[in-house]
């Protein structure tokens, strides 16, 4: 990849702006917490594990701010800042996963250092970081062997590099795939509103030579009818203890029409997207975005003015409709019959 | 309505540019038959029963353009018309059926007069814009009666007065159910990629004073899944003899999801759809239109530059998936069990 999505520096984070993907690729340094929770919040950086690594920096980055304290002190104003930082975005559990993973560091140093309990904060961002490079690399083995050659694959959303710190979860399959010299074509829902599987999907895959083709949303029906699917993978904001699970809204579509059609449905996520504190579908919660994203595409109305907009951000698709669950530990069957 | 899609002026036809709506109601009248193909082409007018009223008065428009000539000549000129009228749109059947209408009633002329012979044409055409406009009220009054208190329709793209001569085909079932004192809502998928739902019909249903909130396409199944859509009601552009339909892209999956959670799927349709010629769903052409309708909006990219494409105009649901038809001749059972 010649790219990444986050990236530490010296006391501060670098993000991709994926708001402005593929037309421009800027990035931005930060070193306040706050702008970090505006850049999650705006979707400047996206996708479940990415998220939850900067939010883990986020924490490691407001605690090198607070100079003028001790370390039980820093302690309690971290618990607040953190959960500031949990609350940037609701459905994906992989931020409040690091951040209170970044946390537990801080509270368990028994030091007297404050700069010493930030560096602790750090470096569990970092290995958060590291460990999900491991687990998207994980992913992409485990999941290659469900690629043959000449599949076509449909994706849904980005669940690419950019959205971990790795080579994605969904897209380190193909990656893998096409290391191991698999050939096989994708192609990619453009996933409205905000378009990351025609923005962000296409591009990274372009980026790294694979054949990709991007299709709107209602069209991938149309496609699995004909006959020109051989498997569905994408990625998972939160998977419930019992399999149900949460991602980018129209997910539960394209889970339907797989079942209607025979074809199999995998989910791509690390070990972090698995939530042991929410039982079902049904506990995890669904953030809505505003009208503007989905009556206004750069500039330009979509709309009429003062429509009601309902925009769920994501959807919940059940462990009845998917076939696996592709993890950085092996592939977990689901209760697809 | 204070708008419509299609007039007849002297000599010259009247049409709503509905590329420009909902920012801009601008009409184009035309004289010249080649510029009324364009229109179709450009889907400047659009919708089945819509195209077929334009394309037949294109050929009165034709004849009238052919001063020099004799009745026997312009018959035989007149065909060749018809037929690249008839090639602007492949897939409603209602463009070849409107427009073989107004070239038969041509060729069954039997005088000498060839401004006479142009008069039947655009007699003709009269005519079919005046049926439409009948069968549009008559499918709304049969299919008002499946409109309860409280219901929630679902439908896709623009089967409304813009598509039609008259008010509509599934949006006549609002309409009559509205007139009725029914309290109703609908939810209108935006239908990419061209978006005829976001534009076309939220913007008609409220000129109308009807409840409507407008959804990606790739929302409705998450609706479904919560309970929140009562039944489905939209177009076709062709219906074959064995009740298989084609209609916008993205109806299939509707179909799909209707069938998955229960839901009432009909398909509102006035006779000119209904095509005794084509035997069943995988015998209708479906058009495919051009990338960049799904790569740019409003002149800003979508995806990145060069990215393939596939982009089919409609798909073909199956009989199996269709609740009911409701025509202008009342309710016709679909296959679904």
């Amino acid at each position: 990849m010649n790219f990444k999505a986050i990236e530490p520096l010296e006391k501060k984070i670098r993000i991709l702006d994926q708001r402005q993907l593929p037309l421009k690729i800027i990035y931005h340094d930060y070193d306040d917490y706050r702008d970090i929770i505006d850049s999650i919040k705006t979707l400047e950086v996206r996708g479940a594990p990415a998220i939850g690594i900067a939010g883990a920096f986020a924490l490691a980055i407001a605690s090198m701010a607070e100079v003028k304290t001790d370390v039980e002190r820093l302690k309690k104003i971290l618990i607040d800042i953190a959960d500031e930082i949990k609350s940037a975005r609701p459905t994906a559990v992989n931020l409040s996963w690091a951040v209170n993973r970044a946390l537990n560091r801080a509270q368990k140093f028994d030091g007297d250092d404050i700069k010493e309990l930030s560096q602790h904060i750090w470096d569990e961002a970092k290995s958060i970081l590291k460990e999900d490079e491991e687990m998207c690399a994980a992913i992409g083995r485990h999941g290659a062997q469900l690629i043959q050659d000449n599949d076509t694959i449909l994706t849904h959303c980005n669940a690419g590099a950019l959205a971990t710190g790795g080579i994605g979860t969904a897209l380190a399959v193909m990656y893998m795939a096409k290391a191991q010299g698999k050939k096989f074509k994708v192609y990619s829902d453009e996933t409205r509103p905000l378009l990351q599987g025609a923005r962000l999907t296409c591009w990274e895959l372009m980026q790294e030579g694979i054949d990709v083709t991007l299709i709107c949303d209602n069209m991938a029906g149309f496609l699995m009818q004909q006959g020109k699917i051989s498997c569905v993978i994408l990625g998972a904001d939160r998977i419930a203890k019992n399999g149900d699970f949460a991602n980018k809204i129209g997910t539960y579509g394209v889970a339907v029409l797989a079942k209607a059609h025979g074809i199999p449905f995998y989910v791509a996520a690390p070990t972090s997207t698995f939530d042991e504190n929410t039982s079902s579908g049904k506990d995890i919660p669904i953030e809505e975005r505003s009208p503007e994203e989905v009556t206004n595409w750069g500039g330009a109305p979509t709309a009429p003015n003062g429509v009601k907009v309902y925009s769920p951000a994501f959807d919940i698709t059940p462990v009845e409709l998917v076939t696996a669950f592709i993890t950085d530990k092996g592939i977990i069957p689901g209760k697809r019959k």
